[in-house]
């Protein structure tokens, strides 16, 4: 078991010292949903044939969420991100209960992971769709967002 | 069953009109959560007993973030808000596995609801849980976050 | 003919102030244009019938960008946006060039206009469909990008 | 003539991946414009004198604006810039119409180029001055903008 | 003696609830000052004859920097700000240290005054100065930041 | 005596050409403070042992502030933070006036120096800490704001 990292010898919070940590490329691939009623679930799937597009804009807003990481999770380091990408995946509905499944990949050349970076973009893509798609339903629930994979860097890959 | 309102006659997104819409008070609450292993759970509460506090970083994360909201999710309105809160509250463990319950309070007087800000306010508290913690274990997974209730505004009070 | 507002007694530039201003209700458009080839015209329509939509995302970054206004432009108030739109549409093409037309309309309730909004919104949708496009063809150009309508506010109504 | 690298493999907007690609020395030099009446450019001038002074304060949002590129523009990714300058000059009035030409030139060393960050920069100082002299003249017109020259990365120079 | 507002029942930060506060007229008026060398006070005043105006970036800067001001203090509200002024006065030099004072004024019609945004432009109009001297003499000092007035709010005016 | 190096050849302000500069480890230490009466002290010293801790705040604000430096501060280049911390010490008191220092020490791997850094890390939290007990007392001070110390670059080490 490791200690924390993220406090100083006050017991105060610090933004851990990465100085001597060397640059490589590193991946990050986090994972969130939205779960929703058949309603909501078609007014998704309809639009988007009529080229109005949730998920284009989730898409987008997930991309620039990634950038602003580090300007929202306090103790994170600013990374040069040099990659993101986000997809979605309907789940096999049960009981009239659709889920959409959203993964977003993010990846850098620095001296610090891209794990934050991952999972804020995913759930800001999740945010996202529940802020346009409220006006029908407000009971959607965003789902279990988790670290999917992570590789490079000291600590190594990891996988869940 | 309401049709999308984040739509404009191209079928592309819009931030809606609220220009007429009256200014009145607002409220709502959202919950997410973060669940974690013993490991993770003995250093926070350790920690917090030496006063090095991942909660109190991550309060200060969510309310910082629920001013951010409108430049985050891309058709929410500019609020200005009038009050946020957050508390922390630790579930029953069960089979070693520990849940943080992370509830957010938002209000407003304003021409929209800020059920987006309550929710982004809690998703970055627990974003902000993981990053500290993540050193000690990547596999924390952030529960489900959903609204818990809101109230104000012309579609009427909401309670899950 | 007025003198210049944005200036203090010493000739440096202020923020004007509009403390005793009543609010009212107000509205800007906006308009701006690409231009371009017909490789890249191609490209962009052809995208848009597989889904993946140049415009799409030109339209978010311009609605996002109006919220940014008052960070960008120096002397600009912060203003409560109460609604954004935008649209596309393509100008019969001449000797193979096209030419993409943006409008951006923006309303507020608030005591100072939105056409700093309005144009920033254009600007920035403009500038978005040059950096998906560039890859194609750096040889673009922005065009002619002015104000084509506000109504409300003491000023009066204008149209160019 | 090159497809599009900004859409993923289902036809979604995605930020290119430069993992791979070498840090190199990059400048970019764009173009703007802004056609005003003689009054509007006799503001200008008198004040200057005066020493309250619109370009400079232009001067400043353009610099600062271009440090904002990847937060602003979906797509772009967030880059080290290692120096900006812009600089102006009247053009010989036409007909008692003036135009104020606009040259903004970013510099980086990084993975790619930094096209966006000078075309955003030229952007907002325009804006900028339009928002400072709007109380004059509201029928000012950014002209065309564009980038003027590239050089560095391994899509070669480019020159206008 | 007033105890603390910005707890919650937990002891945690919270930001004060104001929903309930009627808007007025407000204003605060800060005081900061940068105390620096013969060199430097040459360098900014013949610099200043030449046109390159260090104080016009810094009024900038710290006009700029009041529209932040709620995104850099946790527990500041969100304010529609209607005004700002900074204005610059050397004071008489004492054995070759030269003291430069930096007064902001700030406005707005809101629930809660306007102290943190005046204090914010002061303190950054301070910085920048710092900043874009530091080249000459690292050993300057930003002198004592505090509110002189206040007007406006239930709580009354105050006057240093 | 070294010149000016922020101003072009028009005397308008620039952003400092760092291209060719070699990235080297550097580290900046800066200190502020914050003068209060004995009611204030008690107050955050008292509530510090409940948990509700301003320094804490404090803290969290200062760490998120020296990354929006290079956004706050014209000429400053986006610099890549690679470690923060700040901590806190009372001076033993004089005629029951107290005083916080506060220190704040930032670290990069980069071509330029972190003094601008340090220096908006140690200003942003003696704001917080004035803001959060501004209802106690608004006749606080923040206290002279300085470089203490920088090491690394070219311009060579420097001790107050």
């Amino acid at each position: 078991m490791t200690g924390f990292t993220h406090f100083n010898e006050h017991g105060r919070a610090k933004m851990v010292d990465i100085t001597a940590k060397k640059e490589s490329a590193r991946k990050a691939v986090a994972r969130s949903s939205v779960q929703m009623s058949g309603d909501v679930y078609d007014n998704i799937v309809n639009q988007k044939n009529k080229k109005g597009d949730v998920l284009s804009v989730a898409q987008v807003a997930g991309i620039m969420a990634s950038k602003q990481t580090s300007s929202l999770i306090p103790m994170c380091h600013p990374i040069p991100i040099s990659g993101v990408n986000l997809s979605f995946e309907w789940k096999t509905p049960e009981d009239n209960l659709y889920e959409l499944v959203i993964l977003a990949e993010v990846k850098t050349v620095g001296s610090t992971g891209v794990e934050m970076e991952a999972l804020t973009a995913a759930s800001v893509a999740a945010l996202t769709i529940y802020d346009m798609c409220k006006a029908i339903d407000k009971s959607m629930i965003i789902g279990q967002t988790f670290l999917l994979e992570k590789s490079g860097g000291k600590s190594g890959d990891y996988k869940r």
